[in-house]
């Protein structure tokens, strides 16, 4: 069993980051020596002894967990990001918020046809960005080997938009 | 000798973000599982054999960099983003734009004082940012090891910027 419990590295902070959100920060976590490897162990534990091409990375928490995770898993990195930031050619696709919608966009060359792919990404909340993602790893010719997040919100309907999926999380917040 | 050349998983990208410009572009690098770990390796080696107690990263492509070498160094990771993304108590500055002004900010408790902190980026372009960030950390109390970066663009100002700390660039662009 490991002595390190992660949700004691996990600040709340309330109204951020609009009023009445409740929102968990992982700062602590990543600032602590002891926690961050135990947090990067975890994530790419669930995808051991698979052969994973590419791990991907939402823009930017999603990065900070997924470009370890990518080298514990001897794959490649590739990051996914809002609009405008990726300076090569791009797929993007559209995905739903609260109020309106927003991108996500993937260089096209991100990815080989075939390739097994990791998304990995800080919280699972309405599965908006991680649905997004799933449509343009697959757009690209890509197969979902699986999601990994440290964080589920439960209370939100985030794994049903990816239930086709296998996810691991490594802490659930009902 | 190291068998992989960096410098060729870098690809020009022309008039990005604005026209031109020839951005340097480390998605490919990124995207290899050989190129990678021999980036993360020559980040962190500049720096092993130190105490290291805390690696910056800066948003957001700083971050796919520092976090690797954060856990390299057994050292924890601490993120430095643009206004309002942080959701705690900040401490904020001003650097300078070609035209007009930017902001970074890091958490307050993201130092301790005393801590020894290297900063992780991907490139040494005319130093703004580099230089806020050393100016953060020493507002609260930490000492700079170091700044480790993939890409020095030489024929820029940046050196000029933090020439009081050690500079470590794995590729030097005259």
């Amino acid at each position: 069993m490991n002595p390190i419990d992660l949700s004691a590295f996990i600040r709340d902070v309330p109204d951020f980051p609009s009023d009445g959100v409740l929102f968990k920060d992982i700062t602590p976590m990543l600032a602590s020596s002891a926690a961050f490897p135990v947090c990067i162990d975890g994530l790419a534990a669930a995808f051991e002894g698979e052969r994973v091409d590419k791990v991907i990375g939402v823009e930017a928490r999603g990065f900070i967990l997924a470009a370890p995770v990518a080298l514990r898993l001897r794959a490649g990195f590739v990051p996914v990001r809002k609009p405008g930031k990726l300076p090569w050619k791009t797929e993007s696709r559209e995905y739903s918020l609260e109020y309106g919608t927003d991108q996500l966009e993937i260089h096209r060359d991100g990815l080989n046809k075939g390739d097994r792919v990791v998304i990995i990404d800080d919280v699972l909340a309405t599965g908006g960005t991680a649905g997004a993602t799933a449509r343009l790893v697959e757009d690209l010719g890509g197969t979902i080997v699986g999601f990994g997040f440290l964080m589920e919100l439960a209370f939100l309907p985030g794994r049903d938009r990816i239930s086709d999926y296998r996810i691991s999380s490594l802490l659930t917040y009902a």
